[in-house]
Protein backbone atom coordinates (compact mmCIF):
# COMPACT_ATOMS: atom_id res chain seq x y z
CA UNK A 1 0.00 0.00 0.00
CA UNK A 2 1.89 2.29 -1.57
CA UNK A 3 0.13 5.80 -1.35
CA UNK A 4 0.72 9.27 0.52
CA UNK A 5 -2.81 9.04 1.62
CA UNK A 6 -1.84 5.78 3.47
CA UNK A 7 0.93 6.99 4.80
CA UNK A 8 -0.61 9.41 6.01
CA UNK A 9 -3.84 7.72 8.08
CA UNK A 10 -1.05 4.95 8.91
CA UNK A 11 0.76 7.46 10.82
CA UNK A 12 -2.44 8.93 12.26
CA UNK A 13 -3.06 5.57 13.62
CA UNK A 14 0.38 4.96 14.93
CA UNK A 15 0.59 8.59 16.38
CA UNK A 16 -2.82 7.66 18.62
CA UNK A 17 -2.99 4.06 19.07
CA UNK A 18 -0.93 4.71 22.45
CA UNK A 19 -3.55 7.35 23.81
CA UNK A 20 -6.19 4.49 24.02
CA UNK A 21 -3.99 2.72 26.38
CA UNK A 22 -4.71 3.60 30.11
CA UNK A 23 -1.94 4.57 32.01
CA UNK A 24 -1.37 2.21 35.33
CA UNK A 25 -2.13 4.23 38.51
CA UNK A 26 -1.14 1.37 40.82
CA UNK A 27 1.94 -0.51 40.23
CA UNK A 28 0.65 -3.02 37.52
CA UNK A 29 2.40 -1.08 34.70
CA UNK A 30 3.52 -4.79 33.29
CA UNK A 31 0.21 -4.41 31.93
CA UNK A 32 0.37 -1.41 30.01
CA UNK A 33 3.46 -2.19 28.67
CA UNK A 34 2.74 -5.88 27.18
CA UNK A 35 -0.59 -4.23 25.04
CA UNK A 36 1.61 -1.22 24.12
CA UNK A 37 4.46 -3.67 22.82
CA UNK A 38 1.77 -5.50 20.71
CA UNK A 39 0.33 -2.64 19.33
CA UNK A 40 3.18 -0.61 18.61
CA UNK A 41 4.89 -3.93 16.50
CA UNK A 42 3.55 -2.42 13.72
CA UNK A 43 1.61 -4.02 10.62
CA UNK A 44 -0.01 -2.92 7.85
CA UNK A 45 -3.40 -1.50 10.22
CA UNK A 46 -5.55 -2.09 6.69
CA UNK A 47 -8.46 -2.19 9.15
CA UNK A 48 -8.39 1.54 10.85
CA UNK A 49 -7.38 2.69 7.52
CA UNK A 50 -10.58 1.52 6.18
CA UNK A 51 -12.30 3.30 9.12
CA UNK A 52 -10.57 6.70 8.29
CA UNK A 53 -11.51 6.52 4.54
CA UNK A 54 -15.13 5.28 4.85
CA UNK A 55 -15.70 7.95 7.03
CA UNK A 56 -14.21 10.49 5.13
CA UNK A 57 -15.91 9.30 2.20
CA UNK A 58 -19.04 9.66 3.45
CA UNK A 59 -19.06 13.38 5.26
CA UNK A 60 -15.29 14.43 4.18
CA UNK A 61 -14.12 14.06 7.51
CA UNK A 62 -11.91 11.21 8.45
CA UNK A 63 -10.84 12.62 12.33
CA UNK A 64 -14.29 11.63 13.56
CA UNK A 65 -13.51 7.99 13.20
CA UNK A 66 -10.24 8.06 15.04
CA UNK A 67 -11.53 6.55 18.04
CA UNK A 68 -13.48 3.52 16.39
CA UNK A 69 -10.16 2.74 13.90
CA UNK A 70 -7.64 2.69 17.33
CA UNK A 71 -10.69 0.26 18.74
CA UNK A 72 -10.85 -1.55 15.79
CA UNK A 73 -6.46 -1.84 15.79
CA UNK A 74 -6.96 -2.82 19.35
CA UNK A 75 -9.33 -6.04 18.71
CA UNK A 76 -7.38 -7.05 16.09
CA UNK A 77 -3.95 -7.24 18.21
CA UNK A 78 -5.86 -8.90 21.35
CA UNK A 79 -6.60 -11.61 18.62
CA UNK A 80 -3.39 -11.82 17.48
CA UNK A 81 -2.03 -12.01 21.13
CA UNK A 82 -4.29 -14.85 21.77
CA UNK A 83 -4.22 -16.95 18.92
CA UNK A 84 0.10 -16.58 19.68
CA UNK A 85 -0.83 -18.22 23.06
CA UNK A 86 0.43 -21.98 23.69
CA UNK A 87 -3.16 -23.10 24.00
CA UNK A 88 -3.84 -22.15 20.51
CA UNK A 89 -1.44 -21.55 17.73
CA UNK A 90 1.66 -21.74 19.92
CA UNK A 91 3.75 -18.73 17.80
CA UNK A 92 6.66 -18.13 19.62
CA UNK A 93 7.16 -15.20 16.93
CA UNK A 94 4.66 -12.49 15.05
CA UNK A 95 5.86 -9.90 13.04
CA UNK A 96 9.50 -10.50 13.67
CA UNK A 97 9.50 -10.16 17.14
CA UNK A 98 9.30 -12.47 20.34
CA UNK A 99 4.82 -12.65 20.25
CA UNK A 100 3.82 -11.21 23.30
CA UNK A 101 3.75 -14.37 25.52
CA UNK A 102 7.13 -15.16 25.18
CA UNK A 103 8.39 -11.06 26.11
CA UNK A 104 5.81 -10.91 29.13
CA UNK A 105 4.71 -14.68 30.05
CA UNK A 106 1.38 -16.52 29.55
CA UNK A 107 -0.82 -14.85 32.06
CA UNK A 108 0.39 -10.85 31.24
CA UNK A 109 -0.35 -12.27 27.97
CA UNK A 110 -3.76 -13.39 28.67
CA UNK A 111 -4.78 -10.17 30.51
CA UNK A 112 -3.14 -7.68 27.91
CA UNK A 113 -5.51 -9.18 24.96
CA UNK A 114 -8.16 -9.27 27.72
CA UNK A 115 -7.14 -5.19 28.38
CA UNK A 116 -7.17 -4.61 24.86
CA UNK A 117 -10.74 -6.18 24.11
CA UNK A 118 -11.59 -4.41 27.06
CA UNK A 119 -10.70 -0.80 26.30
CA UNK A 120 -11.54 -0.95 22.65
CA UNK A 121 -14.93 -0.51 23.95
CA UNK A 122 -13.59 2.58 26.33
CA UNK A 123 -12.23 4.13 22.55
CA UNK A 124 -15.65 3.68 20.73
CA UNK A 125 -17.32 5.17 24.22
CA UNK A 126 -14.88 8.04 23.41
CA UNK A 127 -15.61 9.34 20.22
CA UNK A 128 -17.07 12.94 21.23
CA UNK A 129 -17.68 13.70 17.42
CA UNK A 130 -19.86 11.03 16.98
CA UNK A 131 -23.95 10.97 17.29
CA UNK A 132 -24.76 8.72 20.51
CA UNK A 133 -27.01 6.56 18.66
CA UNK A 134 -24.06 5.74 16.25
CA UNK A 135 -21.65 5.20 19.36
CA UNK A 136 -24.19 2.71 20.24
CA UNK A 137 -24.42 1.11 16.65
CA UNK A 138 -20.91 1.16 16.94
CA UNK A 139 -20.76 -0.46 20.18
CA UNK A 140 -23.15 -3.30 18.89
CA UNK A 141 -21.53 -3.87 15.66
CA UNK A 142 -18.07 -4.14 16.96
CA UNK A 143 -19.50 -6.69 19.39
CA UNK A 144 -21.10 -8.87 16.82
CA UNK A 145 -18.50 -9.23 14.41
CA UNK A 146 -15.67 -10.23 17.10
CA UNK A 147 -17.85 -12.49 18.95
CA UNK A 148 -19.60 -15.73 18.19
CA UNK A 149 -21.30 -15.24 14.63
CA UNK A 150 -18.03 -13.16 13.99
CA UNK A 151 -14.20 -13.38 14.57
CA UNK A 152 -14.11 -15.39 17.69
CA UNK A 153 -16.53 -18.19 15.50
CA UNK A 154 -13.90 -18.05 13.08
CA UNK A 155 -11.25 -19.46 15.37
CA UNK A 156 -13.50 -21.99 16.77
CA UNK A 157 -13.77 -23.17 13.30
CA UNK A 158 -10.50 -23.34 12.72
CA UNK A 159 -9.46 -24.96 15.93
CA UNK A 160 -12.12 -27.45 14.88
CA UNK A 161 -10.79 -28.03 10.91
CA UNK A 162 -7.24 -28.30 12.24
CA UNK A 163 -5.70 -31.67 10.30
CA UNK A 164 -9.36 -32.15 8.77
CA UNK A 165 -9.85 -31.64 4.98
CA UNK A 166 -12.68 -29.54 4.95
CA UNK A 167 -15.52 -28.26 2.07
CA UNK A 168 -15.09 -25.39 0.03
CA UNK A 169 -18.30 -24.00 1.95
CA UNK A 170 -16.81 -24.64 5.79
CA UNK A 171 -13.38 -22.70 4.35
CA UNK A 172 -15.58 -19.77 3.32
CA UNK A 173 -17.71 -20.07 6.13
CA UNK A 174 -14.55 -20.16 8.30
CA UNK A 175 -12.51 -16.69 6.39
CA UNK A 176 -15.62 -14.95 6.32
CA UNK A 177 -15.59 -15.43 10.46
CA UNK A 178 -12.35 -14.96 11.32
CA UNK A 179 -11.46 -12.24 8.52
CA UNK A 180 -14.18 -10.78 7.08
CA UNK A 181 -16.12 -10.09 10.00
CA UNK A 182 -13.88 -7.63 11.59
CA UNK A 183 -12.89 -5.82 8.45
CA UNK A 184 -16.63 -5.59 8.14
CA UNK A 185 -16.82 -3.33 11.48
CA UNK A 186 -13.59 -1.76 10.47
CA UNK A 187 -15.66 -0.24 7.24
CA UNK A 188 -18.39 0.01 8.73
CA UNK A 189 -17.75 1.94 12.03
CA UNK A 190 -16.30 4.46 9.72
CA UNK A 191 -19.61 4.91 7.73
CA UNK A 192 -21.39 5.24 11.89
CA UNK A 193 -18.44 7.75 12.93
CA UNK A 194 -19.63 9.49 9.23
CA UNK A 195 -23.63 9.23 10.03
CA UNK A 196 -23.81 7.35 6.96
CA UNK A 197 -26.96 6.28 5.71
CA UNK A 198 -28.60 2.27 5.08
CA UNK A 199 -27.64 1.74 2.11
CA UNK A 200 -24.17 3.23 2.02
CA UNK A 201 -23.72 0.97 5.53
CA UNK A 202 -24.84 -2.28 3.60
CA UNK A 203 -22.44 -1.07 1.12
CA UNK A 204 -19.81 -0.92 3.06
CA UNK A 205 -20.18 -4.19 4.86
CA UNK A 206 -20.13 -5.64 1.02
CA UNK A 207 -17.06 -4.05 0.02
CA UNK A 208 -14.98 -5.27 3.64
CA UNK A 209 -16.68 -8.79 3.29
CA UNK A 210 -15.09 -9.37 -0.37
CA UNK A 211 -12.15 -7.76 0.68
CA UNK A 212 -11.27 -9.55 3.42
CA UNK A 213 -12.12 -12.97 0.97
CA UNK A 214 -9.93 -12.06 -1.49
CA UNK A 215 -7.10 -10.58 1.45
CA UNK A 216 -7.74 -14.44 2.89
CA UNK A 217 -6.70 -15.88 -0.74
CA UNK A 218 -3.90 -14.11 -1.59
CA UNK A 219 -2.70 -14.90 2.22
CA UNK A 220 -3.15 -18.62 1.19
CA UNK A 221 -0.81 -18.12 -2.45
CA UNK A 222 1.49 -16.19 -0.48
CA UNK A 223 2.01 -18.65 1.90
CA UNK A 224 3.20 -21.12 -1.35
CA UNK A 225 4.69 -18.39 -3.54
CA UNK A 226 6.01 -15.87 -1.06
CA UNK A 227 9.42 -14.77 -0.36
CA UNK A 228 10.29 -16.04 3.60
CA UNK A 229 12.28 -12.67 4.08
CA UNK A 230 9.73 -9.95 2.48
CA UNK A 231 6.67 -11.94 4.28
CA UNK A 232 8.68 -11.83 7.70
CA UNK A 233 7.52 -15.75 8.10
CA UNK A 234 8.03 -18.70 6.95
CA UNK A 235 6.16 -20.33 3.65
CA UNK A 236 4.94 -23.49 3.22
CA UNK A 237 2.71 -23.75 6.99
CA UNK A 238 -0.77 -24.54 5.59
CA UNK A 239 0.63 -27.67 3.64
CA UNK A 240 3.05 -28.94 6.32
CA UNK A 241 0.25 -28.51 8.58
CA UNK A 242 -2.37 -30.42 5.71
CA UNK A 243 -4.18 -27.15 6.39
CA UNK A 244 -7.30 -26.92 3.59
CA UNK A 245 -6.59 -23.69 2.06
CA UNK A 246 -7.62 -22.30 -1.55
CA UNK A 247 -4.45 -23.67 -3.15
CA UNK A 248 -5.18 -27.08 -2.01
CA UNK A 249 -8.38 -26.49 -3.35
CA UNK A 250 -8.07 -25.07 -6.49
CA UNK A 251 -4.27 -24.50 -6.83
CA UNK A 252 -2.48 -21.29 -7.54
CA UNK A 253 -4.04 -19.82 -10.82
CA UNK A 254 -7.45 -20.58 -9.96
CA UNK A 255 -7.12 -19.02 -6.62
CA UNK A 256 -5.52 -15.75 -8.37
CA UNK A 257 -8.86 -15.68 -10.88
CA UNK A 258 -10.57 -16.36 -7.66
CA UNK A 259 -8.94 -13.21 -5.81
CA UNK A 260 -9.62 -11.10 -8.72
CA UNK A 261 -13.12 -11.92 -8.68
CA UNK A 262 -13.70 -11.05 -4.70
CA UNK A 263 -11.87 -7.90 -5.61
CA UNK A 264 -13.63 -6.48 -8.17
CA UNK A 265 -16.93 -7.41 -6.08
CA UNK A 266 -16.08 -5.59 -3.68
CA UNK A 267 -15.20 -2.39 -6.03
CA UNK A 268 -18.66 -2.85 -7.22
CA UNK A 269 -20.28 -2.54 -4.16
CA UNK A 270 -18.93 1.20 -4.11
CA UNK A 271 -20.90 2.21 -6.72
CA UNK A 272 -23.81 3.77 -4.32
CA UNK A 273 -20.95 6.28 -2.70
CA UNK A 274 -21.53 9.80 -4.87
CA UNK A 275 -17.92 10.49 -4.00
CA UNK A 276 -14.00 9.50 -4.73
CA UNK A 277 -13.91 6.14 -4.50
CA UNK A 278 -10.59 5.65 -6.13
CA UNK A 279 -8.71 5.41 -2.81
CA UNK A 280 -11.18 2.22 -1.10
CA UNK A 281 -10.19 0.91 -5.59
CA UNK A 282 -6.69 1.01 -5.11
CA UNK A 283 -6.38 -0.24 -2.12
CA UNK A 284 -8.28 -3.47 -3.21
CA UNK A 285 -6.57 -3.82 -6.36
CA UNK A 286 -3.16 -3.09 -4.29
CA UNK A 287 -4.35 -5.98 -1.68
CA UNK A 288 -4.31 -8.47 -4.62
CA UNK A 289 -1.12 -7.81 -5.74
CA UNK A 290 1.13 -7.38 -2.38
CA UNK A 291 4.14 -9.60 -1.62
CA UNK A 292 3.50 -9.83 2.19
CA UNK B 1 -29.01 -13.79 51.19
CA UNK B 2 -31.96 -14.86 52.32
CA UNK B 3 -35.11 -13.07 51.45
CA UNK B 4 -37.98 -12.86 48.45
CA UNK B 5 -36.41 -9.86 47.03
CA UNK B 6 -33.14 -11.41 46.61
CA UNK B 7 -34.91 -14.72 45.11
CA UNK B 8 -36.85 -12.34 42.70
CA UNK B 9 -33.86 -10.61 41.62
CA UNK B 10 -32.06 -13.87 41.42
CA UNK B 11 -34.56 -15.82 39.54
CA UNK B 12 -34.92 -13.01 36.95
CA UNK B 13 -31.31 -13.22 36.35
CA UNK B 14 -31.14 -16.57 35.89
CA UNK B 15 -33.84 -16.82 33.10
CA UNK B 16 -32.33 -13.98 31.80
CA UNK B 17 -28.69 -14.48 31.25
CA UNK B 18 -28.60 -17.24 28.21
CA UNK B 19 -30.64 -14.85 26.28
CA UNK B 20 -27.71 -12.98 25.62
CA UNK B 21 -25.47 -15.52 24.55
CA UNK B 22 -25.70 -16.04 20.81
CA UNK B 23 -26.92 -19.00 18.83
CA UNK B 24 -23.97 -20.45 16.91
CA UNK B 25 -25.29 -19.66 13.55
CA UNK B 26 -21.86 -21.76 11.81
CA UNK B 27 -21.59 -25.08 13.65
CA UNK B 28 -19.24 -23.57 16.25
CA UNK B 29 -21.66 -24.30 18.74
CA UNK B 30 -19.26 -25.50 20.99
CA UNK B 31 -18.01 -21.96 21.93
CA UNK B 32 -21.74 -20.58 22.79
CA UNK B 33 -22.01 -24.39 24.92
CA UNK B 34 -19.09 -23.25 27.03
CA UNK B 35 -20.42 -19.78 27.56
CA UNK B 36 -23.56 -21.27 28.71
CA UNK B 37 -21.70 -24.11 30.92
CA UNK B 38 -19.86 -21.73 33.13
CA UNK B 39 -22.94 -18.86 33.57
CA UNK B 40 -25.25 -21.23 34.23
CA UNK B 41 -22.95 -23.03 36.72
CA UNK B 42 -24.74 -20.69 39.24
CA UNK B 43 -23.54 -18.58 42.14
CA UNK B 44 -24.41 -15.39 44.98
CA UNK B 45 -25.26 -13.33 41.37
CA UNK B 46 -24.64 -10.24 44.00
CA UNK B 47 -23.40 -8.18 41.33
CA UNK B 48 -26.74 -8.26 39.06
CA UNK B 49 -28.79 -7.77 41.62
CA UNK B 50 -27.25 -4.68 42.99
CA UNK B 51 -27.33 -3.43 39.54
CA UNK B 52 -31.13 -4.28 39.59
CA UNK B 53 -31.85 -2.84 42.84
CA UNK B 54 -29.81 0.54 42.37
CA UNK B 55 -32.18 1.31 39.44
CA UNK B 56 -34.96 0.18 41.41
CA UNK B 57 -33.62 2.49 44.17
CA UNK B 58 -33.45 5.43 41.70
CA UNK B 59 -35.97 5.19 39.07
CA UNK B 60 -38.65 2.35 40.95
CA UNK B 61 -37.91 0.29 37.88
CA UNK B 62 -35.50 -2.44 38.28
CA UNK B 63 -36.08 -3.62 35.00
CA UNK B 64 -34.54 -0.93 32.87
CA UNK B 65 -31.15 -2.36 34.25
CA UNK B 66 -31.56 -6.16 33.26
CA UNK B 67 -29.34 -5.52 30.15
CA UNK B 68 -26.69 -4.14 32.20
CA UNK B 69 -26.88 -6.40 35.00
CA UNK B 70 -26.74 -9.64 32.67
CA UNK B 71 -23.39 -8.16 31.58
CA UNK B 72 -22.06 -7.68 34.39
CA UNK B 73 -22.50 -11.32 35.14
CA UNK B 74 -20.85 -12.43 32.10
CA UNK B 75 -17.65 -9.60 32.57
CA UNK B 76 -17.80 -11.77 35.87
CA UNK B 77 -18.12 -15.19 34.76
CA UNK B 78 -15.45 -14.50 31.66
CA UNK B 79 -12.91 -13.29 34.59
CA UNK B 80 -13.67 -16.69 36.36
CA UNK B 81 -13.23 -18.71 33.40
CA UNK B 82 -9.57 -16.40 32.24
CA UNK B 83 -8.64 -16.85 36.38
CA UNK B 84 -8.96 -20.76 36.29
CA UNK B 85 -6.77 -21.44 32.95
CA UNK B 86 -3.61 -23.25 34.24
CA UNK B 87 -1.25 -20.26 32.89
CA UNK B 88 -2.92 -18.31 35.74
CA UNK B 89 -4.53 -20.22 38.60
CA UNK B 90 -4.43 -23.56 37.07
CA UNK B 91 -7.98 -24.37 38.90
CA UNK B 92 -9.61 -27.88 38.51
CA UNK B 93 -12.62 -27.11 39.90
CA UNK B 94 -15.42 -24.15 40.21
CA UNK B 95 -18.26 -24.29 42.39
CA UNK B 96 -18.06 -27.78 42.74
CA UNK B 97 -18.05 -28.66 39.14
CA UNK B 98 -15.27 -29.13 36.67
CA UNK B 99 -13.40 -25.65 35.29
CA UNK B 100 -14.51 -24.50 31.87
CA UNK B 101 -11.35 -25.56 30.54
CA UNK B 102 -11.43 -29.07 31.94
CA UNK B 103 -14.55 -29.25 30.72
CA UNK B 104 -14.07 -27.57 27.03
CA UNK B 105 -10.46 -27.77 26.66
CA UNK B 106 -7.97 -24.74 26.75
CA UNK B 107 -8.67 -23.21 23.69
CA UNK B 108 -12.13 -23.30 23.53
CA UNK B 109 -12.20 -21.77 27.71
CA UNK B 110 -10.09 -18.88 26.41
CA UNK B 111 -12.79 -17.58 23.56
CA UNK B 112 -15.31 -18.59 25.81
CA UNK B 113 -14.15 -16.17 28.04
CA UNK B 114 -13.13 -13.60 25.69
CA UNK B 115 -16.40 -13.94 23.83
CA UNK B 116 -18.14 -13.28 27.23
CA UNK B 117 -16.53 -10.62 27.68
CA UNK B 118 -17.47 -9.43 24.33
CA UNK B 119 -21.03 -9.55 24.28
CA UNK B 120 -21.19 -8.15 28.03
CA UNK B 121 -20.61 -4.98 25.75
CA UNK B 122 -23.49 -6.12 23.10
CA UNK B 123 -25.87 -6.94 25.80
CA UNK B 124 -25.08 -3.47 27.18
CA UNK B 125 -25.69 -2.08 23.71
CA UNK B 126 -28.99 -3.19 24.09
CA UNK B 127 -30.17 -1.23 26.78
CA UNK B 128 -33.60 -0.23 24.74
CA UNK B 129 -35.17 1.29 27.98
CA UNK B 130 -32.09 3.80 29.08
CA UNK B 131 -31.01 6.63 27.58
CA UNK B 132 -28.75 6.89 24.63
CA UNK B 133 -25.95 8.96 27.01
CA UNK B 134 -26.64 6.54 30.15
CA UNK B 135 -25.66 3.53 27.29
CA UNK B 136 -22.39 5.06 26.53
CA UNK B 137 -21.35 6.30 29.84
CA UNK B 138 -22.03 2.40 30.81
CA UNK B 139 -20.02 1.30 28.20
CA UNK B 140 -16.99 3.61 29.45
CA UNK B 141 -17.49 3.24 33.12
CA UNK B 142 -17.89 -0.83 32.43
CA UNK B 143 -14.61 -0.87 30.67
CA UNK B 144 -12.48 1.18 33.00
CA UNK B 145 -13.72 -1.01 35.66
CA UNK B 146 -12.86 -4.16 34.04
CA UNK B 147 -9.47 -3.07 32.74
CA UNK B 148 -6.00 -2.03 33.25
CA UNK B 149 -7.20 0.49 36.51
CA UNK B 150 -9.75 -2.04 37.15
CA UNK B 151 -10.24 -5.93 37.59
CA UNK B 152 -7.57 -6.68 35.26
CA UNK B 153 -4.77 -4.75 36.65
CA UNK B 154 -6.15 -6.34 40.16
CA UNK B 155 -5.50 -9.79 38.46
CA UNK B 156 -1.99 -8.22 37.42
CA UNK B 157 -1.20 -7.03 41.52
CA UNK B 158 -2.32 -10.34 42.46
CA UNK B 159 0.05 -12.44 40.54
CA UNK B 160 3.01 -10.43 40.99
CA UNK B 161 2.59 -10.53 44.76
CA UNK B 162 2.52 -14.50 44.35
CA UNK B 163 4.27 -15.99 47.68
CA UNK B 164 5.48 -11.99 48.35
CA UNK B 165 4.53 -10.48 51.78
CA UNK B 166 3.09 -7.06 50.94
CA UNK B 167 1.92 -4.43 52.71
CA UNK B 168 -1.21 -3.86 53.74
CA UNK B 169 -1.74 -0.55 51.63
CA UNK B 170 -0.87 -3.07 48.60
CA UNK B 171 -3.51 -5.43 49.74
CA UNK B 172 -5.97 -2.75 50.13
CA UNK B 173 -5.17 -1.84 46.38
CA UNK B 174 -5.32 -5.20 44.90
CA UNK B 175 -8.64 -5.65 46.50
CA UNK B 176 -10.17 -2.49 45.66
CA UNK B 177 -9.63 -3.51 41.94
CA UNK B 178 -9.78 -7.17 41.55
CA UNK B 179 -13.13 -6.95 43.47
CA UNK B 180 -14.24 -4.23 44.16
CA UNK B 181 -14.28 -2.20 41.10
CA UNK B 182 -16.15 -4.88 38.94
CA UNK B 183 -18.90 -4.31 42.36
CA UNK B 184 -18.55 -0.37 41.63
CA UNK B 185 -19.39 -1.04 38.25
CA UNK B 186 -22.17 -3.00 39.12
CA UNK B 187 -23.90 -0.32 41.04
CA UNK B 188 -23.20 2.68 39.06
CA UNK B 189 -24.72 1.00 36.13
CA UNK B 190 -27.78 0.80 38.30
CA UNK B 191 -27.86 4.05 39.10
CA UNK B 192 -27.19 5.32 35.22
CA UNK B 193 -30.09 2.92 33.84
CA UNK B 194 -32.06 4.77 36.64
CA UNK B 195 -30.87 7.70 35.04
CA UNK B 196 -29.29 8.98 38.61
CA UNK B 197 -28.07 12.07 39.15
CA UNK B 198 -24.22 12.66 39.62
CA UNK B 199 -24.49 12.72 43.89
CA UNK B 200 -26.30 9.37 43.73
CA UNK B 201 -23.74 7.51 41.49
CA UNK B 202 -20.79 8.66 43.60
CA UNK B 203 -22.62 6.76 46.60
CA UNK B 204 -22.99 3.93 44.59
CA UNK B 205 -19.84 4.07 43.76
CA UNK B 206 -18.49 4.41 47.79
CA UNK B 207 -21.09 1.78 48.71
CA UNK B 208 -19.15 -0.98 46.34
CA UNK B 209 -15.95 0.08 47.21
CA UNK B 210 -16.86 -0.60 50.59
CA UNK B 211 -18.95 -3.33 50.29
CA UNK B 212 -16.39 -5.17 48.20
CA UNK B 213 -13.93 -4.93 51.07
CA UNK B 214 -16.05 -6.18 53.39
CA UNK B 215 -16.40 -8.98 50.92
CA UNK B 216 -13.19 -9.72 50.63
CA UNK B 217 -12.27 -9.56 54.03
CA UNK B 218 -14.73 -12.34 55.20
CA UNK B 219 -13.79 -14.23 52.41
CA UNK B 220 -10.49 -14.10 53.95
CA UNK B 221 -11.97 -15.43 56.84
CA UNK B 222 -14.24 -18.11 55.54
CA UNK B 223 -10.43 -19.63 54.29
CA UNK B 224 -9.61 -20.01 57.66
CA UNK B 225 -13.29 -20.64 59.60
CA UNK B 226 -15.38 -22.21 57.26
CA UNK B 227 -16.63 -24.94 56.39
CA UNK B 228 -15.57 -26.60 52.76
CA UNK B 229 -18.73 -28.83 52.30
CA UNK B 230 -20.72 -25.47 52.88
CA UNK B 231 -17.78 -23.23 51.01
CA UNK B 232 -17.55 -25.93 48.15
CA UNK B 233 -13.98 -25.29 48.33
CA UNK B 234 -10.97 -26.63 50.34
CA UNK B 235 -10.24 -24.36 53.07
CA UNK B 236 -6.47 -23.09 53.95
CA UNK B 237 -5.16 -22.63 50.46
CA UNK B 238 -4.45 -18.76 51.34
CA UNK B 239 -1.81 -20.10 54.43
CA UNK B 240 -0.72 -22.79 51.96
CA UNK B 241 0.41 -20.53 49.48
CA UNK B 242 1.64 -18.21 51.91
CA UNK B 243 -0.61 -15.07 50.46
CA UNK B 244 -0.55 -12.32 52.55
CA UNK B 245 -4.47 -11.56 53.42
CA UNK B 246 -6.24 -9.90 56.32
CA UNK B 247 -5.93 -12.82 58.23
CA UNK B 248 -2.00 -13.16 57.93
CA UNK B 249 -1.83 -9.82 58.78
CA UNK B 250 -4.34 -8.60 61.60
CA UNK B 251 -5.50 -11.96 63.12
CA UNK B 252 -9.17 -12.85 62.75
CA UNK B 253 -11.02 -10.93 65.48
CA UNK B 254 -9.34 -7.64 64.27
CA UNK B 255 -10.19 -8.58 60.70
CA UNK B 256 -14.25 -9.04 61.75
CA UNK B 257 -14.05 -5.79 62.82
CA UNK B 258 -12.38 -4.43 59.75
CA UNK B 259 -15.21 -6.36 57.82
CA UNK B 260 -18.02 -4.54 60.22
CA UNK B 261 -15.83 -1.07 59.77
CA UNK B 262 -16.08 -1.33 55.96
CA UNK B 263 -20.00 -2.13 56.04
CA UNK B 264 -21.40 0.41 58.08
CA UNK B 265 -19.17 2.83 55.71
CA UNK B 266 -20.63 1.52 52.68
CA UNK B 267 -24.21 1.33 54.59
CA UNK B 268 -23.83 5.22 55.38
CA UNK B 269 -22.83 6.21 52.17
CA UNK B 270 -26.91 5.55 51.30
CA UNK B 271 -28.09 8.54 52.95
CA UNK B 272 -28.05 10.41 50.26
CA UNK B 273 -30.93 8.29 48.37
CA UNK B 274 -34.65 9.03 49.98
CA UNK B 275 -36.01 6.26 49.11
CA UNK B 276 -36.33 2.86 50.91
CA UNK B 277 -32.73 1.34 51.28
CA UNK B 278 -33.65 -1.34 53.36
CA UNK B 279 -32.81 -4.38 50.82
CA UNK B 280 -29.01 -3.01 50.07
CA UNK B 281 -28.29 -2.33 54.33
CA UNK B 282 -29.44 -5.63 54.56
CA UNK B 283 -27.79 -7.60 51.79
CA UNK B 284 -24.45 -5.44 53.44
CA UNK B 285 -25.06 -7.04 56.51
CA UNK B 286 -25.92 -10.16 55.50
CA UNK B 287 -22.50 -10.29 53.87
CA UNK B 288 -20.35 -10.41 56.48
CA UNK B 289 -22.44 -13.63 58.34
CA UNK B 290 -22.57 -15.47 55.32
CA UNK B 291 -20.79 -19.10 55.38
CA UNK B 292 -20.14 -19.80 51.80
Amino acid sequence: MNNEKYSFYLNLINENLSSYVPESLNNQDVISEAMLYSLNIGGKRIRPVLTLEFCNLVCGDYKKALPFACAIEMIHTYSLIHDDLPCMDNDDMRRGQPSNHKKFGEANALLAGDALLTHAFSAVSSANDVSPQSIIKAVSILSECSGVNGMIGGQVLDLKNEGKTVSSDELLTTHTLKTGALIKAACVLGCLAGEADKRQIESAGLYALNLGMAFQVVDDILDVTGDEKTLGKPIGSDSENEKTTFISLYGIDKSYKIAKEYTLRAVDSLSVFDNDITFLKDLAFQLIERKS
